[in-house]
């Protein structure tokens, strides 16, 4: 990529953009996603029930493509299901969300909506699931739909409504319904383009655009200036959204390099023509298992003929369209970026989501008016792309429309996410860091897709209606938190720490901490240390007090939280509900009042028994549920006057939970018979600890719960003795 | 045993008993055990000085018998501490108690208080111990033993007393104390007696007696009438008592005979010239074990030389004097009455405890007083056995003093029974079926060994001053439930069903059981089935309103529990405290108003999914706790209403923990996303009682707490849901 190709975006010439393709002028566009906040609930009804006949038909229609009733059944790509499934599924889904919310109370047809119910995992291309299905007859379907149609019709028509139709709104079930098919009317199209051309034909409504263009322009790089990226809808915004679009994210993007185009079918042959599917050098470890597995030669939809390149459209092929962008999975765009980065020495990669955000921003866009858009998206134009200098938006052309465009960023949950209760793993799943964002839509994106909100997300080597646009930036693409704890012991512990009261019990870090703070009196309170710190509770709630406070645990596990916390205030988890089934939770130190006391803690992994030299010099060591865990905790109890300053205090709680699997029998402190007497761990204590320190007051009881699942809980007390310094 | 040697109670011929030896007026008799209800504390003090004293001292003496600091240090058995030991141990064990009572708050000697502490374990004869023990020298523990008499008679003069000296009064430790010491004045008297010849030598007052008599007379039956016996301390009761004494105790003994005399030398070497050592024929298992590990011929104190039959007191070997009473362990005395019941055809045993008790009451025997006994007992006459024709009781001789008696019943706890605080682990490992109580006391029997409430046990195979009398009786000796369940899930089940309430949660058998019985409402309660009913509570709960009700456990171990309430009414367990400590608890019927129900109850072993057919006709079904244990929880659900009677309920009550070790995961219930949806386990129990069953009402939760140690608790959210059986 010649340096003299890269423009400052104020250089960009302000030339005109093409004129748009001609658009059918006798139909309304394809609906928008309605204002649900309408307070008129005669008008709000209108709107719903548009919306929902204007998808349903739509999504039928789409099946004209498929050529005669054996198109069904027979599967377009291994890993998914015949298409009958998703004939039937989008209907059901509205039977499933609606028994949720209760706005009805019986199924319409038990064996259909067991059949309808589950996608084929798709999440890896080495999953090849053939189980078998009984599938039932198309026009078994098809009527089952006008049931289903009915249904829906008959509650928008009559069901009991207020407005706004909020997330607690059981109407949320029909627009999510709405909203979902809205989804597969866009897959279940990249299915029927996979599908062999003899079980498709051309259908009303589905032609492609006939601009096959000729040559592209050269692509070049423009310059999007810094600025501030916001997005996260509120829950109270009158758009239906899904779970992971709500919460808040402001990010500063540096300014960095775009390309002005998406790059097209001619731009991504010279990838292919240098041999770029053959090396492996280009291509990221998981880009190398997929080549190796689908043996990629070219990019999916291209077809290679005696006479040429074509292009696999929905329901033909054409010659390549050489002008229109490139379809490929993040694999292979990411694998293009590498080769171009090699080629030209530049930090070449693709855009993160903040990046799309602030160039969406720049290029001054607006979500889909009334007006057919100008940009192929939302079907408003034709049923394929288009060249990709057709739709200019500010200095660059299709920020939004044409095809998707895959980016850096994994998805992950905005500050605030929360999960919707009657669809809680639409995205939690996809937190996983194997699923990355797309942004901006294809011609075919419509209703929430197509609107700036909107939040996708492939796994990597998916293909849709998708391409990309590279940028050059030399700032890293940092895939964000979406790390959800959902290890047993971790989550259990994250929610024992930070998570909620259960038997009126209060928090129990939060107890010693204050505890702790109230027996330093006036003593000076500079360092505190947080000995088995765990999850880091008690750790934050010290630092209300202490200048500084360091956490150590022997856990790495453990600090992490900690760490988590310091470094995005949040921490992430499930919690076990009832067998398999959890919940989603999330906590902040802000809604906990400790955002600033963040500032002056630290946690670090380290030995109890075996600590590191530079702690030390503490005027209070805490040790909450960290004794009866040691290996050797009489060690500990010997050695920790060396860590206490003079008149300093350590406070020891315990269960004295002796177990064998953490402290040998030889080493328990106590909880044996010793010289024919009982001898207990308060004893133990005050024996090792007589040396060095003086008991202030009686030992005293803290209760703590922790959270197994909805119904199980660990209830435990815990001796507090608080011991001064000598 | 010819008949005619048997007479009846009453045909006693109505002889004087011989004269009693002399006794040397000069000295008073060894204090016998003190009352402590005392209300002039100046006379309890100088009762309890005079009483520690006279024991301290009488202790000490004992220790002359032996030649030279050597013998302190040979073990006179292997499987037992050499006498240095139990030279220190009384006196450690003063400290000891009094440190618990706070009497004293430190110790004299940290070292030779440890060393002093533990006894080797003389549990088992093939445990042989051979720890390596640094013992003190003589002259330092006689100084220690000086320094421990010191302190006591400090806290004897100037404690602050308070009469009477009761379980709670920290007094009770001085006596315990004392009484600790008098029961090693005989233990050690008998190491003394099994030490070698030159280790020993005679010393003021522990010369035997000097009648070694001549023939005994033949022995004979004489019937005991069939009587009422009452025994068991008050908690108040004036004297001093070992746990084990108090509570209450009432049998009917059914009329039986015993021998006139304690079994003499002369009568026993029939048995041991009969080859009774040889053949193994009329041992107990046990006893066998036991022969074939000590290889013994004949009695253990007797000694044969060429010139004939000798026999070993404390400190020398006199010619076998044939008229005392034979002194062997509990297997050979077993032995002997097998052999005499094979050779007369008579029902030929030991007696119980409870016949022994009969015996005492019909002898018209008291316990001592101020008077020297009437009776070879608490040292009164010498130190040694006597003819056993020299003390007439009643009809018969010897039922106290002279060697204690050996009985056939293992210890147990009275109803009612209790540890004390400061020692309770003196009798609860004895507790174990394993250790036979003896009776009736020796001639250095004294203070409460030597009162009729006293209970001590001893291995079978255990030496002392132990002989016995055998009774011929047709009543089965039946071994009282001594049984202390201490395996963990047992006894936690215990306390969960039986025990005390904890963070206020009420019972939760109780509760089901009471909801069960709202529930019923108008309905018949002819019978209830409680299935899984665990330790039962829920089943006698039951039986308050139900004419008949059936416990059935897959379990054994708890189906026992039930059966043991019923049996005995009562129910014994440990509770885990702290690391290996524990507590001891009794729960019974009647202190939970279940006495009456208890026989309305019945327990069987069973299988939820997989019940046998005479399980049926039910008009109440309880499944508490159940259905998330069973390995097939979809059959029992599909099955159950075969066992309930029209318009019957079941009621189901579970927290829904699913584990795979319980029930695979294909059987689960709920608790899973089912067709893409949370099917929770509710969901799975309508789906599957459907067919038979209306859900009556809302489900609600009933919490329960099992208790795990005295700090760790398991709080739980069971669901009870209630159906009534179309």
């Amino acid at each position: 990529m010649p340096q003299d190709r890269i423009r400052q975006e104020s250089d960009m010439p302000s030339t005109a953009a093409p004129l748009p393709p001609a658009v059918d002028a006798s139909a309304a566009p394809f609906m928008r996603t309605p204002d649900l906040s309408e307070p008129d609930t005669g008008r709000l009804r209108a709107a719903i029930r548009r919306y929902f006949l204007d998808t349903f038909d739509r999504y039928e229609s789409l099946f004209q493509c498929l050529a005669g009733d054996e198109a069904y059944f027979v599967k377009p790509i291994p890993l998914r299901h015949p298409l009958i499934f998703y004939f039937g599924h989008t209907a059901t889904f509205f039977v499933n969300k609606l028994m949720l919310t209760r706005l009805i109370d019986r199924r319409l047809d038990h064996r259909l909506e067991s059949v309808f119910a589950v996608g084929v995992d798709e999440m890896s291309w080495d999953d090849l699931n053939d189980a078998h299905y009984d599938w039932p007859s198309v026009a078994e379907v098809r009527a089952y739909r006008g049931r289903v149609r009915a249904l829906v019709l008959d509650l928008i028509d009559h069901a009991p409504l207020q407005s706004p139709i909020g997330w607690q709104n059981p109407w949320w079930a029909i627009v999510m319904g709405v909203e979902h098919e809205r989804i597969h009317l866009e897959t279940s199209s990249v299915l029927i383009r996979q599908h062999a051309l003899k079980y498709v034909r051309s259908a009303p409504g589905w032609a492609p655009l006939p601009d096959a263009g000729g040559e592209p322009p050269a692509n070049e790089l423009v310059r999007v200036s810094a600025g501030t990226v916001r997005v996260g809808k509120a829950f109270d915004d009158p758009q239906y959204g899904w779970d992971n679009e709500y919460g808040s994210h402001v990010a500063q993007i540096e300014s960095f390099e775009a390309g002005r185009y998406l790059v097209s079918n001619r731009e991504y042959l010279a990838f292919v023509e240098a041999g770029g599917y053959r090396s492996h050098r280009d291509w990221t470890e998981e880009g190398r298992q997929w080549l190796d597995y689908s043996q990629a030669e070219h990019p999916t939809f291209w077809v290679k003929k005696t006479q040429g390149w074509f292009l696999r459209l929905m329901t033909e092929e054409i010659p390549m369209p050489w002008s229109w962008p490139v379809e490929v999975n993040y694999l292979e765009a990411k694998a293009f970026c590498n080769w171009m980065a090699a080629e030209t020495g530049q930090p070449v990669r693709l855009p993160t989501e903040d990046e799309w955000y602030r160039l969406y921003d720049a290029a001054g866009l607006r979500d889909p008016g009334d007006q057919p858009c100008a940009a192929n998206l939302h079907l408003d134009h034709g049923a394929s792309s288009c060249p990709v200098d057709t739709w200019r938006h500010g200095d660059w052309y299709d920020v939004v429309g044409n095809v998707w465009q895959w980016t850096e960023t994994p998805t992950y949950p905005f500050d605030g996410f929360d999960v919707h209760p009657i669809y809680d793993d639409f995205t939690t799943p996809t937190f996983d860091g194997r699923h990355n964002l797309i942004k901006g839509g294809s011609w075919i994106a419509c209703g929430n897709e197509a609107v700036r909100a909107s939040r996708y997300a492939f796994r990597r080597h998916f293909f849709q209606h998708a391409g990309f646009r590279y940028v050059v930036s030399h700032a890293p693409a940092e895939a964000p938190a979406a790390y959800y704890e959902t290890d047993k012991l971790m989550s259990e512990y994250a929610e024992f720490h930070y998570g909620d009261s259960y038997f009126g019990v209060p928090s129990f870090p939060q107890t010693l901490a204050r505890r702790a703070i109230e027996a330093m009196g006036e003593r000076p309170r500079r360092r505190a240390l947080d000995l088995g710190c765990a999850s880091g509770r008690a750790t934050f709630e010290l630092a209300r007090a202490f200048e500084r406070v360091t956490g150590v645990d022997f856990s790495a596990r453990f600090i992490n939280q900690g760490v988590q916390l310091i470094q995005s205030g949040q921490l992430r988890y499930t919690l076990a509900d009832e067998g398999e089934l959890v919940s989603y939770k999330t906590r902040t130190l802000a809604e906990l009042g400790l955002g600033e006391a963040a500032e002056r803690v630290e946690f670090f992994q380290g030995d109890a028994c075996n600590l590191k030299p530079q702690f030390t010099d503490y005027d209070l060591v805490l040790a909450a549920n960290l004794i009866d865990r040691l290996y050797d905790p009489a060690r500990f109890l010997d050695q920790i006057h060396e860590r206490i300053v003079p008149g300093g205090l350590l406070l020891i709680a315990s269960p004295y939970t002796w177990l064998e699997e953490h402290t040998p029998r030889a080493s328990w402190l106590g909880g044996f018979k010793k010289d024919a007497e009982n001898y207990t761990t308060l004893d133990g204590l005050k024996d090792h600890l007589a040396p060095h320190f003086q008991l202030l007051g009686a030992p005293e009881d803290v209760p703590f719960v922790i959270r197994e699942t909805r119904r199980k809980f660990q209830h435990t007390l815990s001796e507090l003795t608080i011991w001064e310094r000598r």
